[in-house]
């Protein structure tokens, strides 16, 4: 295996971590294209899956991710990006990681365990 | 939103993390019974896609994952589980996290970056 496998799969579950800190951010997906982009512009490119376009992430909000480090999975199948997250924030809602919301042990109710970095009315102009 | 929709989703994608360390192990899929087992008997118990049923993951090697914290995304559409990995390796390859291959720059190449922690050939009775 020399890479991830977009034959196998056109659309490959991509996960973001913080390079810095090892928080892991976000979880989107990337066809071969955005994986391309990605690797030779050294930021990180998706594919949207409800959009059916490649989102540039961070395009609208200014919080860009830089790539630190590409790694793919024992079964080719999975992507693992290293990232600086510039503006501090991955997440549309604020927060520094889109795993903000902490499920009890039994699983019934969840709490908040991230901060909010910014407020998306501001940065995306609605509420 | 209270918890991951496997309504919208009946598979979810789930990432596990080493709870002490924050290094990606593995991504696995979850479906809701996964989920509920997972959360009831606090040992990691996945949805193999490829065998179609519940995979408790260390059954066979003894790796079981000790559950520890777990998270659901902004869209309820991913969760992050924060483990306790059990013999110290998560791949069936015997590495401590499935992601031990990184590419180059280019993507064109790549090194393994991971250390071995078992042989699979031993573990599993097969090379």
């Amino acid at each position: 295996m020399s890479g991830p496998d977009f034959q196998k799969n056109p659309l490959i579950p991509a996960i973001a971590q913080d390079f810095a800190t090892g928080d892991v951010l976000m979880l989107a997906w990337m066809n071969e294209e955005a994986y391309r982009e990605t690797l030779s512009t050294g930021r990180v490119c998706y594919y949207s899956r409800s959009r059916k376009k490649l989102w540039r992430k961070g395009e609208e909000s200014g919080n860009v991710q830089e790539l630190r480090e590409m790694r793919f999975d024992c079964d080719g199948d999975t992507l693992l990006v290293k990232v600086n997250q510039v503006g501090g924030a991955a997440c549309h809602e604020g927060y520094r990681s889109c795993f903000f919301r902490r499920l009890s042990a039994d699983g019934l109710t969840f709490e908040i365990v991230g901060e909010r970095v910014f407020d998306p009315a501001v940065v995306y102009g609605k509420s």
